[in-house]
């Protein structure tokens, strides 16, 4: 028989997103609906090794749903690489009669997750806090949404230079593997290429397209690259090769950085963060453990935390060709 | 067998929505990339009748998908409701050689659109553009993602207020017939109580939830109201009701109002049109008519205009459950 | 001889304006690099009647420079205008040896703080925080510059919809005495009539002028009228008026109300409430006492409260006619 | 006697900066307002060689005063740096009847602008058009404000994740020779330390005082430097150098580039450019010439092109304490 969680904890690991606020205010909140207690631990697993545990009630998180970050700070803890660190965080858990965690991160944490799992036989949700949308099993992830609209907005910044100078702007955008923020903010920011580390190119190729671009009459361009672009060149050497190679354009690289990380979550992130953090509760009340509670069509679902881990399959084809078709 | 499209005019009706000019935008452009001829009509089924008709290309549509409107400007055309008007506009459509008609907008538009196509089998489609989301047969409106930013960023604002005084604000934001935008903006913004069309929950219950929410150490609170609330009293009458009943707290009534729907798009917004203004192009090179291109589970799909003019079965439930949730 | 101040207190009265916790983080920083101690005072004079006094320390105002509103909270408070109210207050300031007192807030504000500072020879130092920029003897008060770009973006939003539409809005902005926020942000915004407190320009030229601006070949039109306007008609009033007596516009009416009250402070309120923060204490620190301090082009200065208190010489004449060219 | 001018040309030239468009708009409808003809020349001086010239109306800049960048486009041309280029530039301002000539842009533009007065005795005003703020005889430049927002609130974005993670970041904001951006942003953002060109504190310095930091209980921390800054070690070098030397951050190094140049003007800038633009109207009308117009103490001003060129002295003591005080 499965035995009722009544303590529960709830951690952010890994890179910081924005929503992760919304989603510990509603772990914190789902917890004092269905009486449950409810436990922060500060800095991740780095924390949960050093006892940082706090207990927090439905008030503790007031006016927080709109701030980016974590409140519950977030970091990347070596120490719960090892079986001694991970020992420690169960002992920790266990001392302050913990039935349950929920991490909220993304694959890294999951990770982690998996094993203080599969180790200790200790329950464990996941809830997909990421800006990279990079996590199999759910269409979304917390944060993504807001980090497409900080990035289409500081492009439609650099656009007002761009064409008042008539100039070439590559800008780089955040995503190791996954193209979705370039992609996407790509297509919003009206860009006329787009780099993504699913597909290579090739240089030529994006030498072709705005040279084509030149003599459709367009005066300014901007060139969206994902930080994972498997051109070979990084967006220095890309810039400076355009330039050798491509008469009567002025060049500019911009890196947005970590301004993508930040900011107020969009409407839509905090509605996700809200769900899954219902969700993540009522899952571990239900007896279920060793899931990630995700978002397909609307609707919360939760699949296996391995499934959670594996590589997702893109289907970015719609999305390229309609790329494809705007930017003429 | 079917004619060829090789010359589809394109226009906007109804209430205008951010991103609207995306759509038009990846018309045009689809248009040109498929070598087909674009037409822009002016001031919607007003401008068809007044011949208000003009080329556009590639070009025409350039840094426009970051602004909101609508450049080809929106009206609502009485004239467009006999069967005279109709019938200039179909001359006016003819004498371009125009061979099918792409409509943005809401359903009082669609229902024009249904009407010429049945009277002078004309192939018309429609692109769901509506900040209200009330449209059945797609996931999104075109409008619909920007609006809910924009009332959480308000609601941002006003809460400044509400915690700095320990006051009771009533906030009005769009939505007739549907609770779309005052459930999500509701939750995203951390309202206490959400009142919507579909669902009378009666004074009394607000009152009874406004206590507790006092008894739980709440020192501020937001209430957020749809316009087509059914709760029989008008926002201001509610705020005086209120004031009258509960002790302790200071009412203030704010009515968002017309911002609602202006603004820079979203970038879901921006994409979302991209993808469907593409989408309705090639749904009239594949020979459909008399239908509405919408999205379900991120796929551009396409459903009967009767479809799309159908009620929406509200789906509520689970939203509403994360907000009682959320708001404890 | 001046006895040395090493207590002071702070607190925020009155309306919130964006950047008082700016203005409160200065003040404490301030208190803490010339090592003297300092409290904060929650809800205003109510908290001061009640003892609601805190030490803050310098880490006690992290992260907040960027947040509108005031978490030291404020209200207005019926009991510190009578003597036995004021009378508590002092006691209360004796209790914790408090030397001094520093008050936020507006020229309500700066009434009551004079009555103190008379009453019981106590030193009191006023900051001016209030988004309508009418305080005598200070070019700027905090949270005015916020509330200006709130308004300009407001009706940037707005506008959107006038000009998809061809309509007149009629907008109303916060302003009961002072013409500042309606002729700064009119001007920001291109509104094509400004209605102010300070001018009485009567309905008719109104009208007058919207016919002009027709003829001249303007489709859509920003009206933006003060809340303290004295055409003798409210704002819905006024649009039924023009709606009758000008043919061929669709009226439409926003209150954009309590918006303009909060929302992240803007980059020069932050700046204006750390300086004004830092000259509040070292005035202290130098024996002033009765006096606010201000800003007058560019440098901090002081003036006695009851200047401060005095009606401001309104030079509204320069922005008036940059208004009446820039909309022609 | 001066020969009425009748015909008034404007330009924009250097790199671009929000409020430009607000600013050409003042100019074209201050002429309309007393009924002169204007022209527009695009892409700066580049194109008043080439010829590049067209008459604007009042209806010409519509909806432009909320828009980034600049419609005229500017550019830097080397052609007018010849006698050969301003010939060229000249007689295309005789081919039109040109009277007298509007430059808004920095201090290179202003140059340019001098050699035609002097070379051509031809009637020359400047406008004061840079986010730098770095020219002599205005209290602000056009742009400059908005681009102190932008920084401020992108810094708030990487302070999320700065205060997440507990980091320390090292942000580099614009500014070759002046350190206005960074000195207010800095403290308008909270910064901890700020490097500015006009003063070089020594990286020992920068050193000691993150180590305090630390001691007095900050976990995270940002540095604002300017990109002239005078420690001899850019940016990356900066980051590496303090990683090296101080222990327990983690550092991280973000470059905000163009963003800081676009967007959506602030009002103070919109109603400064309007001011501006018709000061410089006006100005040409009571027959002066080679001057700039510029704002003092918030009154439009008169100073010799000359003295605009001429170094500014800077008055940062009083910023510089404040920051030193608000960071403790």
């Amino acid at each position: 028989m499965i035995k009722k969680v009544k303590n529960i904890a709830v951690l952010t690991s890994g890179g910081d997103a924005p929503g992760m606020n919304a989603a510990i205010r509603s772990v914190v909140r789902a917890c004092s609906y269905y009486n449950l207690n409810c436990f922060g631990v500060y800095k991740g697993y780095e924390g949960l090794i050093n006892g940082e545990i706090e207990p927090l009630n439905a008030r503790s998180v007031r006016n927080i749903i709109n701030r980016g970050g974590t409140f519950l700070k977030s970091a990347r803890s070596k120490a719960f690489r090892t079986v001694e660190g991970r020992q420690k965080a169960h002992d920790n858990l266990k001392k302050h009669n913990i039935d349950a965690l929920i991490v909220i991160g993304g694959d890294g944490s999951f990770t982690g997750a998996l094993k203080l799992s599969k180790e200790f036989d200790f329950p464990v949700v996941g809830i997909p806090g990421t800006i990279d949308n990079d996590i199999n099993g759910t269409d979304y992830t917390i944060g993504y949404d807001t980090a497409l609209n900080t990035v289409v907005e500081a492009i439609d910044k650099i656009r007002d230079t761009a064409s008042s100078h008539n100039r070439l702007f590559l800008i780089e955008v955040m995503g190791r593997d996954a193209g979705d923020i370039a992609l996407n903010a790509g297509i919003g920011a009206g860009a006329e290429e787009i780099l993504i580390p699913e597909e290579d190119l090739g240089v030529e190729r994006l030498l072709d397209s705005l040279k084509r671009s030149k003599v459709s009459g367009k005066t300014s361009s901007i060139v969206v690259v994902a930080e994972g672009d498997k051109s070979g060149k990084n967006i220095f050497e890309l810039g400076e090769y355009i330039e050798e190679h491509l008469q009567g354009y002025e060049i500019r690289v911009s890196v947005l950085g970590h301004i993508q990380r930040g900011g107020a979550p969009s409407c839509y992130d905090r509605v996700l963060a809200s769900k899954l953090g219902v969700g993540a509760v009522e899952a571990l009340m239900d007896g279920k453990r060793e899931i990630m509670v995700g978002i397909v069509h609307k609707t919360v679902t939760q699949v296996p935390l391995t499934t959670a881990l594996e590589k997702r399959i893109h289907k970015h084809d719609q999305l390229i060709k309609v790329a494809d078709i705007t930017s003429v």
